[in-house]
């Protein structure tokens, strides 16, 4: 289907708007009227530029409180139509929508509203455009769409249909089934919002938190198929109003939006395939979705990974070798696997560069990347060497998709192992069994982007979100995972300014043998104070001899009715630090209760480290900052 | 009464929190039990410190999710109490708020809650403690505070009393008149919060949205006369989760956090004088609000003021003269004074640095101000000159009040004008007549803080918050403003990284002489577009020759029920503009419509104006930075 963009959805210019709606490759927008009246192009200009970009211009909107008012004010209604019309004749615009009523509308009659919408049909028609007439969640008496369609009936206009707005229908939890019941061609225009799941007035909601498909509560591939039984044929157009894309780059959310409607076409296509419907108009499909089976490495880079390897070393890890052509350096200990990626980057510290995943089928997988317009990232490879697919999410983070076809037969090891020697042979025989979860950290302005991502390429779940409390602010994560908790990311927004620190959660199955070992190597540890002991105690009841044995290794500790969690964290290093878990039973989640006592030791450690380093040059590389993907 | 502020209010490490609650001036501090786990000092060391720096520690809070259980939890419940107990014998805290059941009840009786809680006064004695038991909105079978005062009463115990909280009775649209039904000594703690009146669940509105009394929609006033009249004498303690204060300063927002207490005590007295009642406890009270009787000046500075100069002339203001003493020169037009201070400051761009204020009596309206803790800003004054008493508001602004006796006899010229010599004499007969109104921009995390201070400070109004979609996001606005219209300030929450300019809108009553006279001499002008004027024709129904007037004096246009809004606006000279303005009729508002068409004009000027410096050195001057206050 045809995939449109309301021009409010993004930032910038008019003209900013357009070339990046262009350059993500949609087909057409809708133009937003405010941003048409503060651009100092004329309507001519905007449609030649419009044709020049390779766009169409989709809808002209929006037109309010036409109907149901008075005699006087609808002759002012009508003179104002006209005025718009003219405006969209200008432009080439075939479409406007009309919203219901909210202000003005005296009349709560359906004849009424109807024989007003009939009369604007006649000087539509006259101007050559069509009237798609929505109801608003809010409107005054017309908030249902099995309303604004029994009006645009009773209308009986050639020029006069409905508009479907999901967020409109869904926010009052109206049942879009009904929209089977309209004929598609009266279905004049489609705009689709996806939203959180939030108690608050529609019109806020409306306003400023929607979202795009597949990044909120609702089933919009359910909602696409109806329109498609219906015989819609129009375009499917985004219209989110959402104060973040308000800000952010035009061009980067236009890319994120495309996404999420070539993810949204292919999931209608697959619903209605299982229904058994055949296509009523031609839905493009992208490759299955192939969820990743575990991690198969963790990549660092730094311009210095002398002090991570130290730690590694002290976590138990192995080092299994300098790759053959590349400052790369391997340590693993069962099936967790760091990649250590020497940078000639100057005071570039140790960050969370790439993650690496096994896949089904690469190649497949790979495909379903690239049809979502995902970047990918440019490798050398040297003869013998294996090339692995790679792509940028989001926050920077680069995702490499590994065939488990590609593992050595005698098991967990993946081939590129092989590529590293002069190390120690076979998997590490630390304590450390895997990778239990990547913890990452990005802006506020990325978080919406980052969900869709990982759930449109990578098929991740996104369970509930949560908070922590630390002492600059609100951190909120979210847990990207997959059903059988193989892959786990939990993505973090930090408060703006602060510096959050990424982590690696390392899992083993005695974390008091992990911490002791690491202990008497001389591990620096993240100090865990009386105090939280003392709560534990309070809390969950624990013996003398459990707490000594947290508090001796410094160890903390959460329950849930499932099991048990045993962890404790490192310092940073860089931009990151390393966690080790060990869960017990059928404990599922993160210990979020533990988050805030981190982050006010890591507080404690950066105070004290910024007092020891006041005199000296600080490190001003950002979370954030990427060194080149050049590897 | 005594003044008392949870931890959970301000940001930091606990001891940054209680040193900012000792600096700003409270008498006591209610500990918010994660502040204490995530501490790595003592329960003694923190009493230690608490007494050194003579702050009282009033309160331990939360206990969760005690009553309305069966037998076995509740013994663990008492096991959970017993270890919080033994904490607050460490703390020396005497009192404990046990919020109302939410998560683990299965009674609803309050026969069962009231004797489990009466368990629990016989534990709280015996550790020498009290409980403040306390309905929370979203309570599992309590959520009122009449029902947990009909439970504190049937537990009869000298131990358990009942913890009002405004926010959890506001919220849920309770009569807190009741309050004065429950026998003060039974009422062991009150918490004060102020909320925006918003439509969402109320465990989020709670959690991330509440306000300092004083900043939201409720009367907290009233509410505390409820208390009073009961015969409470304990504190008044504030418990605010609000994400932004999460962030701010701990020293600035305890500043603040008092700044509304002190309001509030006073508040609470003058109804309490209102209604006949005398004093069951002392309330303090300060000066009258004295509310400013109009703009006396701006002041404005700038390393060079050269280019405002040209501007000022060019909208036909008149050179008053030279300061007798200071680099600072004035130019008027009517009532409208507008001062340029050139500052010994590299780079200083001008801005909006003070507002000067007719006030009725300048000695008790100064006194107001420090009973607030408002910071004085030192000034430098010699012989004969006028001490004018000067403020610092939140952003940075200096705000100075101006006696109205020390205007000269002949009018409204103020006496300090004197002090300046050398320019044209008496008030110059531009067509400008006064100052409209002044626009400042502030960040996020000063908005609240700002709105308390004129509110408290200078008695202005707020009425509705505004929002305008700018290319670069929401830009929001609050006005605040005296009943009579003398004294308005417009308040503006930029997005993240965005430089709103400030600007000070001059009042005419002919904008199209003004804009006439000003295009003669060479005023260059905010351009507006041609779809804008179409957007008139369509909106208003204007006709051709108003149209034309508009368009050709590039006039930007505005309609009310009440009446006509005629303005223009300047380009920015470093971070200000100016607007003229003429309102006809009763207009009372600011055309916030025309918002997002100045946003986009000036996006454009500002990209125009980084093309054409892109290769010299930048102005990297902020719109926050604050030159040195000396003058």
């Amino acid at each position: 289907m045809r995939k449109s963009i309301a021009t409010v959805c993004l930032s910038g210019s008019l003209e900013d708007k357009l070339y990046a709606c262009a350059d993500a490759g949609f087909d057409g927008i809708e133009i937003f009227e405010p941003d048409l009246v503060v651009n100092d192009r004329s309507p001519e200009e905007i449609r030649a530029l419009v044709d020049r970009l390779g766009l169409s211009l989709d809808l002209y909107q929006p037109f309010r409180d036409f109907e149901g008012v008075g005699p006087d004010l609808f002759e002012d209604n009508l003179r104002r139509a006209r005025a718009r019309f003219e405006t969209m004749r200008r432009l080439g615009i075939g479409t406007v929508l009309v919203c219901s009523n909210v202000a003005t509308a005296t009349i709560g009659s359906d004849r009424v509203a109807a024989e007003q919408l009939r009369r604007l049909g006649d000087l539509a028609a006259s101007y050559g455009v069509r009237v798609a007439y929505e109801a608003l969640a809010w409107g005054k008496y017309v908030d249902d769409y099995r309303r604004s369609w029994e009006i645009a009936r009773l209308a009986d206009h050639e020029a006069v249909g409905v508009c479907l707005d999901s967020f409109h229908i869904l926010s009052r939890g109206h049942d879009p089934a009904a929209i089977e019941e309209i004929p598609g061609e009266k279905i004049f225009f489609a705009q689709l919002a996806d939203a959180p799941d939030l108690t608050m007035d529609v019109l806020s909601w409306s306003r400023h938190h929607r979202l795009f498909p597949g990044e909120g509560a609702w089933d919009l591939g359910r909602f696409v198929t109806h329109l498609v039984r219906a015989g819609y044929t129009g375009p499917l157009s985004l219209e989110v109003f959402n104060d973040v894309f308000r800000q952010t780059d035009p061009g980067r959310t236009a890319e994120h939006a495309l996404r999420s409607l070539v993810w949204l076409e292919d999931r209608a296509a697959r619903l209605l395939a299982d229904d058994g419907v055949g296509p009523a108009v031609v839905l493009d499909r992208i490759a299955d979705v192939d969820v990743p089976t575990g991690y198969d490495y963790v990549e660092i880079k730094a311009e210095d990974t002398h002090e991570v390897e130290v730690m590694l070393d002290q976590l138990g890890l192995t080092f299994r070798g300098q790759h053959r052509t590349k400052p790369v350096r391997l340590w693993s200990s069962g099936a967790a696997n760091v990649v250590l990626n020497e940078q000639r980057a100057r005071d570039l510290a140790p960050h969370v560069a790439g993650i690496g995943l096994g896949v089904a089928d690469a190649a497949a997988a790979s495909d379903r990347a690239r049809a979502l317009a995902v970047r990918a990232v440019p490798r050398r490879t040297q003869a013998g060497e294996l090339d692995l697919a790679g792509f940028v999410a989001p926050s920077g983070l680069e995702v490499f998709l590994n065939d488990r076809r590609t593992r050595t037969p005698a098991g967990t090891e993946p081939a590129w192992a092989a590529e590293f020697d002069r190390g120690r042979p076979g998997p590490g025989a630390g304590q450390i069994s895997g990778v239990d979860h990547v913890n990452i950290s990005h802006g506020w302005d990325t978080h919406d982007e980052a969900v869709l991502f990982y759930t449109t390429v990578l098929g991740l779940e996104s369970p509930t979100a949560t908070e922590a409390a630390g002492p600059q602010g609100l951190v909120r994560s979210q847990v990207m995972r997959t059903a059988d908790g193989a892959v786990r990311i939990s993505l973090n927004v930090a408060p703006a300014g602060v510096s959050h620190p990424q982590h690696i959660a390392l899992a083993c199955t005695d974390v008091v043998a992990v911490a002791r070992r690491a202990g008497e190597r001389g591990l620096p540890r993240v100090p865990v104070p009386a105090n939280y002991y003392d709560d534990l105690r309070a809390r969950f009841g624990l013996d003398d001899t459990t707490l000594a044995l947290l508090r001796d290794h410094q160890l903390m500790y959460d329950r849930s009715e499932a099991g048990e969690f045993w962890h404790f964290y490192t310092p940073r290093v860089g931009h990151l630090c390393f966690e080790v878990v060990q869960r017990v039973g059928g404990y599922d989640v993160y210990a979020g209760d533990n988050t805030p006592v981190l982050l006010a030791a890591q507080d404690r450690l950066d105070r004290a480290q910024r007092s020891r380093l006041s005199r000296s040059s600080g490190v001003s590389v950002s979370a954030g900052e990427k060194s080149s993907p050049a590897r």
